[in-house]
């Protein structure tokens, strides 16, 4: 969430900024990781100065710890402390076991943020290194909510089997999204569409409901200086009627990145059909696509759908510090009633800042 | 806007330090200075450890500096710094002019914040004082924005000779304050509650709608530990139509701080009446009678009413992180219509924090 701070070779860092380098440095692989989970890794000396950084890059490429252990030399590894943002895996997968290579090592001392909750690691990891004489941690503090943030993709997939849904609006002060006339446009300020991008690449696909492809005409790529990525995007059309029409998203988009979300099929839609009855349905068959997260992007009705249904995990806001007014104005919520001030949708873990001339926020759905 | 710092005497301040330490001490007079400006001084050695601060604390009662002077000994004085808010006065007023008492002092330096609006004042304390031989310097850093903020009722007061007007409003993310079926209950959390009666305590009145008085029934007063208070209470009742009510508001008021804001005068009405046709002609009849400053409460049509006429100088958004849904909802801007985006009511200076498990944000009405 915050700033990034640049740190060089040889800087002394304290616990807390050698974990909150290793999540920055960790997120630069969350366009690519998928299914894999973000994780970062910061290696100091006893001294507590900075000795390399590494991070999980890609699916299939090298963990953080051993993309870190490759930047050092044998006298840098020796009486070293690794800060890795998630238990280093036991077993062997696509990749070998950190914590085994680790083991082989004259390390002194692992911090990892949160214990993998994959039983094949699950505390495993800390045995591994612990038997081989290395000290281990489990990071108690104040980046705690954050450390959980970086890979809630990875852990809700694990724990649960579920794709994780995040939801973006950008919305005036009051919650409108638009004039109920049609009229749209950019309610929030460049950087703010700039920090959307980035947020886009770190999910495998971004749903839109159909009248917002149809109204809006957006391109919902990822045009962003640093991150390349062309991810899924999925259209949620009822009704199976916009196939035809002429949007960008059809002639930017490769044909197999695009799946319509439709209650029927139509042979003449040329774009792949997911028939769905439900929402929780529709999420269950995304999972069987292999999609492990959403990012959706509106409008009003696929927002309250989805809220609705209880499927939304993180909600980012961008809010614009101006009023429309709700007498004319299309509110994001506008297909969302309760019928008690008790069943009201509940967020927690909040958090804020301001990003260009917007009020941004994020949160997770509080059951979730 | 950001938490307060305690030092003690003898702690090495910057030069930020001591103004931030300025206006936070200045605060502590908010509530008792109208008409008068909000205004904190800090002293500091030239060594620039803290020897004394000083405030404004109650119209009629000393300025900052006299405040802070009557702490300071002889010795102290003697190559002291001061850090004042707002640029020490020239005139002779209910109280002494604070630059001509400063002009006789050893004073080394007077850092003011911004330059007084006054014709009486408008850079003549600062002429007082250098032809005194004393350095004068206007800050320029940072804070300059919170200075303004921190009188920003004073100078609206002085410049525009107009009622400073806040809304706040308590939503959920969505922006609605309610059910339309009637239901309505607190919305954010307790310490959000409590910061709203510090606010409200920084404003000669509190503007409520009719009906929001008898579907809510509040209390209105100033329930904070620190701060004893009975500000005025008016209520926005164009119908003339509740003053019969049972309303708490009734029981726990002074008749004489009650005042009514009606189309036309009922005889039976036992409040003070103060007709309007539109809501400038009545914010100028406030002015006439000597308010110089309105927090406005609710509901919807108030604030949609307030904020339609542009009068609005500054919102405070206390904002729940949980969806209730435009459906059933009461949008807190459902009476407000735009029939462009490009009249959408813009606002700036925005300034944002996490209270308790609630959003708050501030920003200014970009033209006011």
């Amino acid at each position: 969430m915050d700033a990034k701070v640049n740190f060089n070779k040889g800087d002394l860092l304290s616990g807390e900024q050698a974990m909150q380098l290793a999540m920055d440095v960790a997120l630069t692989g969350a366009p690519f990781v998928s299914p894999n989970p973000v994780v970062g890794c910061v290696v100091v000396d006893h001294h507590h100065r900075l000795l390399a950084t590494g991070f999980h890059a890609k699916y299939g490429y090298d963990h953080a710890e051993i993309d870190a252990l490759k930047k050092l030399s044998e006298a840098e590894i020796r009486d070293s402390i690794f800060y890795v943002t998630l238990e280093p895996c036991a077993h062997e997968g696509r990749t070998g076991s950190c914590a085994k290579k680790i083991a082989t090592l004259p390390v002194h001392k692992v911090v990892y943020g949160i214990q993998d909750p994959n039983p094949l690691v699950n505390g495993q990891g800390v045995a591994i290194l612990e038997k081989a004489g290395i000290i281990t941690e489990e990071y108690q503090g104040p980046l705690k909510e954050d450390l959980f943030q970086l890979c809630e993709i990875f852990l809700k997939n694990f724990i649960q089997k579920k794709v994780f849904i995040a939801a973006k609006v950008a919305t005036s002060l009051d919650g409108q999204i638009a004039l109920r006339t049609g009229e749209s446009k950019w309610i929030t300020s460049p950087s703010s569409r700039e920090f959307v991008h980035e947020l886009r690449s770190h999910y495998d696909a971004i749903l839109v409901g159909a009248n917002t492809i149809v109204q809006d005409d957006p391109s919902l790529n990822i045009r962003h200086p640093k991150i390349q990525k062309s991810g899924k995007i999925i259209i949620l059309d009822a009704e199976n009627s916009i196939f035809e029409k002429e949007c960008k998203i059809f002639k930017i988009h490769q044909k197999e990145n695009i799946l319509f979300a439709v209650r029927k099929s139509n042979p003449r839609n040329p774009y792949k059909q997911i028939e769905f009855t439900d929402l929780l349905q529709l999420t269950e068959k995304f999972w069987v696509e292999g999609l492990r997260s959403l990012f959706i992007e509106g409008g009003a009705h696929t927002y309250s759908s989805f809220l609705s249904a209880g499927l939304v995990d993180r909600i980012f806001v961008f809010m614009a510090p101006s009023i429309i007014g709700a007498k004319n104005g299309l509110a994001w919520t506008s297909h969302l009633g309760i019928d008690s001030l008790s069943k009201k949708i509940e967020f927690s873990q909040l958090k804020v800042k301001i990003i260009g001339s917007d009020l941004f926020m994020t949160a997770r759905m509080s059951q979730s």
